[in-house]
């Protein structure tokens, strides 16, 4: 059996059912910090999607509370201090993930306890440019001004915060590893606040630092770079082992902008997902149809999925992968 | 003389201290419905930034209150009333726009008094699919989900409203060209949200329509892809003579994807204006350099100017351009 592997980014959550019986019980963060909920909800899709794999529950912004950071969701992330002057990101710890963070890890054993298995656990974090972008902007936003505006007018403190991210960062998905995930991904969820310049100086660099780290522990390194289709040729060298990329063009024109040294995943547009199921089918053999059998790629979404989305489409979506996949061959 | 000429996307607004006087007393929708107001605060960048065009103080949902949408800005735009169904749909008209927006077609008039020839008015619109994510959304949103479900789940619905927004805004631009612009853009603000199979069925055929029933009137038109650029050989094709094109790739690698048939807008990242008034040199030379002579470019920004930016350097910025494409002729 050689069918293409699929999982979904956000899989573990608001779309299932099952979801939502413990979401009514528990508020978001308090799911995330306790292992065995956010076990439970981390395991839900392995039954209810049949999917290859298992992303851990949390949040991209998840290891920041450790580094002095007063985080909240709303249902979105408000951060009441966020990070504006030097003399902020001065303050900002590097924490060590046993202490800050030691429910994530815990969740991690007790997710393989429940997988005995069956499929691999992925473990994620968000880059230091995207998580800088929240931490400075307190929150969510279309454009993030307030970060892209310090990038311009006090870059060196711009990158003190991201130099402090991505130790961070490279400590946390260590962790991560060495509690049993098999494989972590890191978002750059927007890539698409940058030109080729700004992604040289402000992202990349931490990007490839992370990696570099962590290349001596042998698990794969995914990198999503949304809306970053501009940036391939520079994010094809960033150390990852696979490039998961966005729905804004066909798989095989973005695999060919990131050359032949990268695997790649992806790329349904989620709101697919909201189609008739023949539709989903189709879209699921064209992309297929687009890789033409060459090895290395999952099939995902573009970008995680939606909290309205039908599950059984969603259910629907991973079988017909699996199906049309294995017919392939 | 031969320099490049140079506008700033969103130049009559808040980044100005004699438009926040006006904007004290008045409300945002009162200045843009109060063709005095409306003028004043068109004309102010003409002088405080030396600008090469004057672009029209409106929104680019100004056109649908007369479709029978409840708009309100606080300060981004909110609509009581929002888009989500075949009657909702059914249910909007089609204005006249001497009848629904006598003020835009009285300010215009009145600019052009007021300007005595100095620079060219630009008219602007909102193109049917960015419309249409507020309109069925109901305000701005990072991702418009709902919106895009409803492009997925009833694609016929999605299209009655497409083509009803697409006759208004032809129309409406029609009328604005009457009434004295010089030339219009029709702004694609959200193409990022569209791979290329939903831009061939729910954005292009519209935009097509309106240049196509445009082209008789002779005045140039313009059209802004934001994060488009995995849409180029379609953009391309749109019937517009001027692309503008956001500031994530080089603009010289943006025109060769566009080809040959069509000038360029650009692109500049609009955050570059909070940095030092050297690094803005520097950049404006280095687009230059790009473009290398080639004749049809138009400098402007990559998006529209943030309130925040100091104007002191969006005037540099205009300077450079000035100054630096001179020299080079």
């Amino acid at each position: 059996m050689k069918r293409t592997p699929v999982w979904i980014m956000r899989q573990a959550g608001r779309t299932l059912p099952e979801y939502r019986v413990v979401r009514k019980k528990h508020d978001f963060l308090t799911i995330c910090r306790t292992p065995e909920l956010a076990a439970t909800v981390t395991v839900q899709p392995i039954d209810a999607l049949d999917v290859d794999a298992a992303i851990l529950f949390a949040d991209i912004l998840t290891p920041v509370e450790g580094m002095g950071i007063d985080l909240e969701f709303s249902p979105g992330p408000v951060i009441s201090n966020p990070v504006r002057t030097r003399e902020d990101v001065d303050s900002l710890r590097i924490p060590r993930p046993e202490e800050s963070t030691p429910y994530v890890l815990d969740a991690i054993r007790l997710i393989n306890e429940k997988l005995e298995g069956r499929v691999p656990l992925i473990g994620f974090a968000g880059s230091p440019f995207t998580v800088s972008a929240y931490l400075v902007e307190g929150g969510s936003s279309t454009s993030y001004p307030t970060w892209r505006a310090l990038m311009y007018r006090e870059p060196k403190t711009a990158e003190l915060l991201l130099t402090k991210l991505a130790e961070t960062t490279t400590r946390y998905l260590r962790a991560q590893i060495e509690a049993g995930v098999e494989a972590v991904q890191l978002f750059e969820s927007w890539a698409s606040l940058m030109g080729p310049d700004e992604y040289d100086r402000f992202a990349l660099p931490y990007v490839k630092r992370i990696f570099a780290e962590l290349r001596t522990t042998g698990v794969p390194l995914i990198y999503y770079a949304g809306g970053g289709a501009t940036l391939f040729r520079q994010v094809a060298g960033c150390g990852a082992d696979l490039i998961s990329v966005d729905w804004r063009q066909p798989i095989g024109e973005a695999w060919r902008s990131l050359g032949d040294n990268v695997g790649i995943q992806g790329n349904l547009d989620p709101f697919a997902l909201f189609g008739p199921k023949e539709e989903i089918e189709s879209r699921v053999a064209t992309i297929l149809n687009d890789i033409d059998g060459r090895p290395g790629h999952v099939f995902n979404l573009g970008h995680g999925i939606f909290p309205a989305t039908p599950w059984e489409n969603a259910a629907h979506f991973v079988e017909c992968v699996h199906r049309l996949s294995e017919n392939r061959k």
